[in-house]
């Protein structure tokens, strides 16, 4: 009889207590099939965007001041050859998912749900040997926890200023390493009570590196959170829907209910979306006209007389930005972003790079851009209107973006996406293997070993000719 | 000629690139005489709570996890035997110099200014040498930055939930490190933007370890925001005042006129005072008073009938709780400093420990105590009155209570404080010679040498005879 326990489960029981209850008695079994399936697309897609972000130069001068504070070597880093402790493996393996904003988004709350939890629990894989289903539970799990929290205080928190990846995803990773630790329930709570003592990020980063700080921290404090709770270190009993507690001081009248409704039922990994270009959500029905129209560009660009953006209005609000001059902050701007795909048909990293933004073709035609608001438009939704000098129009709506909860990439596109990123640092055949053996994760015995072949030997030889 | 400087001082710079300029430029002769003597005052009081925090059980559990990632063992941790990197001996030293809440208070925003500043401080003298002067200025210009970020967002930030010890912590660490670092402005700059991504910590976590990872945290990642700003790690332009910095999400309708107001010319440590008593600094005049009256003490415990105390409403509000049942808790609990003062005339560490709480002489008497509201009190005042079965009433006020910013603890209590604290970690010989170097720090030629003396090397030794 389990009478205690499910009384503890009513509406009197503590909300933390309660989603500490579900992360620790979840089993795999109950999880949907389609869901399992949504957990491999997060990896590979997590896999893809940490291989390219591990060579980004910024992320290099993290690794070099990180690894004076590594204490050891038993963790490896995705696409290079530095192993680092768990702690600092965690931080770095999300700081390359995110730096390029690359990574995966849940829509209801635009968190990039696997970085921060795939980190930590990839490192925690190295320390403690795990199964892939044990391993795919936890990621479930942990996502679960991280984009209900997320939910429950949108869209006001990210309003607000919080980095929202960060300020959720350290719950994220405390409640799947918690899961993976097999801690038992009070100690989850204090798991989250050390996680809310962490919790932080902020969007006025966004655009500088201070961002991947807090991305990174993510990951590494939830680890933390988990390892301290499993010692003893306690927590308050409320640290989520405390008066002085997370929900309460981070958000603006959260909606508890809407944590644990459908708990076990609905599952967020369901709407987790994967990016087909490295940019802002909003912009993808923008670059996917360009590049259509790109393919019957029968007209030299100095013909160009105004490119007409019609979308919602959060399109021109947040992407509306003439004046960018680094590949970072291209990553949101409508202007360069028509640019490189009518004129390129192409929108992969390297057309988001410095180089990019510098190159005079694009930037003196970022003038040209004008928006028109439309409310009618959904935000997945752009039609893309040329005009050129002789009078002429050339125009292509996206009424579903691809990459949208209502067209997702499928599996063969991620896995394509993956070898795309990968190509500069694994072999083909290295990629392939990589891709079957996450497709096949819950038959894993061990997840550590796939770390392992996730390292690229020679990461600092190509670093160092990049360099040239 | 430096006009461009003084432009960029002017009405038009940047908030953050004004205390950035303020930091870098503020030289040891500008500080007056009397703050100079109050950072050692803050340091002397900062080594009496760090040994005794650093005998705590739960102290003992974060320093085997930390350990664990430990990558070398570069800087000490005052009052034990082991030795860390600089990222984990800083959130030990600041964790320490917290956890009994017996460390220094800044009284206009209730931050506990010294612990997150002096602790990253005295780790990175250990990686790199620096002297004693150069070392207290940027001590002085850390606890300037903040207690001014807090003080331009209290009271609402405390009241809202945030720790503000934590949350203000590491920007007072960040500018402290990016001082004795040496950065130029661009840096600090980005110091204080790679805190922004940092800043965290919840009231709701007070009485729980939780808030210790917190304060520790803000050690350790305001020197690893200034040691990645130094390597080029960047951030926002505007992290502090930016519409998603931290004093726009973190605060409500921050002041950023009083942040810069006088800067440089009054100095918020002369707003700091140490504690003679463990406990919430409402208690002391209570306690002070009870101390008082137990040296006439002619009365057996069992005459006790009513004890009054009138005060502040606040002094209720913070302290009424008759069910306290853990020596942390009883730090903040009126029912249990009234009885140990009452009936035993002390009131140190043994009388707020989890022993003096179980024990029935105090416990069996917490009904007794009742409250008197009265708002003409200020808070550092109270009265306490006994009656007794047989009709006698004893009273005594204590207008200003000792340790007050008005009645302030001189050097030798202070000195006191740290050899009644460090008895049972140093021999008096020890504790003499470290007192004597922390008063002539301005002379000292190479601070990391105070910190191997301040190790006690027989820590584990002492904390296995006490476990038995």
């Amino acid at each position: 009889m389990l009478s205690t326990q499910h009384t503890s489960n009513g509406p009197t029981a503590s909300l933390t207590r309660h989603l500490a209850e579900f992360v620790s008695r979840t089993s795999w079994d109950e999880i949907p099939a389609e869901v399992q399936h949504e957990a491999k697309r997060a990896l590979v897609n997590y896999f893809a965007v940490c291989t390219a972000g591990a060579r980004d130069p910024d992320v290099e001068t993290a690794i070099k001041v990180y690894k004076r504070f590594s204490a050891n070597a038993q963790a490896s880093v995705i696409g290079r050859s530095e192993k680092m402790d768990v702690l600092n493996a965690a931080s770095i393996n999300a700081m390359t998912a995110n730096v390029y904003d690359f990574d995966d988004t849940h829509i209801p709350t635009i968190i990039h749900p696997t970085a921060p939890v795939a980190a930590a629990l990839f490192a925690l894989a190295e320390m403690t040997p795990v199964t892939g289903r044990e391993f795919l539970l936890a990621l479930v799990l942990g996502i679960e926890i991280e984009c209900r929290l997320g939910g429950s205080i949108s869209p006001t928190h990210y309003q607000r200023g919080w980095h929202i990846t960060s300020t959720c995803g350290v719950f994220g990773a405390a409640a799947a390493c918690s899961r993976l630790l097999k801690l038992d329930i009070p100690q989850i709570v204090w798991a989250f009570g050390n996680a809310s003592a962490q919790s932080s990020g902020l969007v006025e980063t966004l655009g500088s590196m201070s961002k991947s700080v807090g991305v990174g921290n993510a990951a590494r404090n939830g680890l933390l959170s988990a390892l301290l709770a499993a010692e003893g270190f306690s927590g308050p009993d409320q640290p989520l829907e405390g008066v002085r507690g997370f929900l309460n001081v981070m958000g603006e009248n959260p909606d508890l209910d809407l944590i644990k409704s459908g708990l076990g039922a609905y599952w967020e990994l369901s709407s987790n979306t994967y990016k087909p270009y490295p940019c802002g959500v909003v912009l993808n029905p923008v670059i996917e006209s360009c590049i259509a129209l790109h393919a019957e560009k029968d007209w030299f660009d100095d013909e160009l007389a105004l490119v007409e953006l019609t979308g919602h209005p959060l399109l021109r609000q947040r992407t509306d930005r003439p004046h960018v001059n680094t590949g970072r902050a291209s990553q949101v701007c409508a202007q360069h972003a028509v640019m490189v795909g009518l004129l390129t048909g192409r929108a992969g990293l390297a057309e988001f790079s410095d180089m990019a933004v510098a190159d005079p073709r694009f930037r003196n035609l970022y003038a040209k851009v004008k928006f028109v608001d439309d409310e009618s438009y959904p935000v997945e939704s752009a039609t893309v209107c040329i005009h050129l000098k002789n009078g002429r129009t050339l125009t292509h709506k996206t009424a579903v973006a691809h990459g949208s909860l209502n067209d997702p990439l499928t599996d063969k596109e991620i896995e394509d996406k993956f070898k795309l990123l990968a190509q500069d640092s694994f072999s083909p055949e290295r990629v392939d293997e990589l891709v079957q053996t996450l497709w096949a994760l819950d038959e894993a015995v061990n997840v550590g070993h796939i770390m392992k072949s996730a390292q690229d030997r020679n990461s600092n030889l190509r670093a160092a000719l990049r360099r040239r």
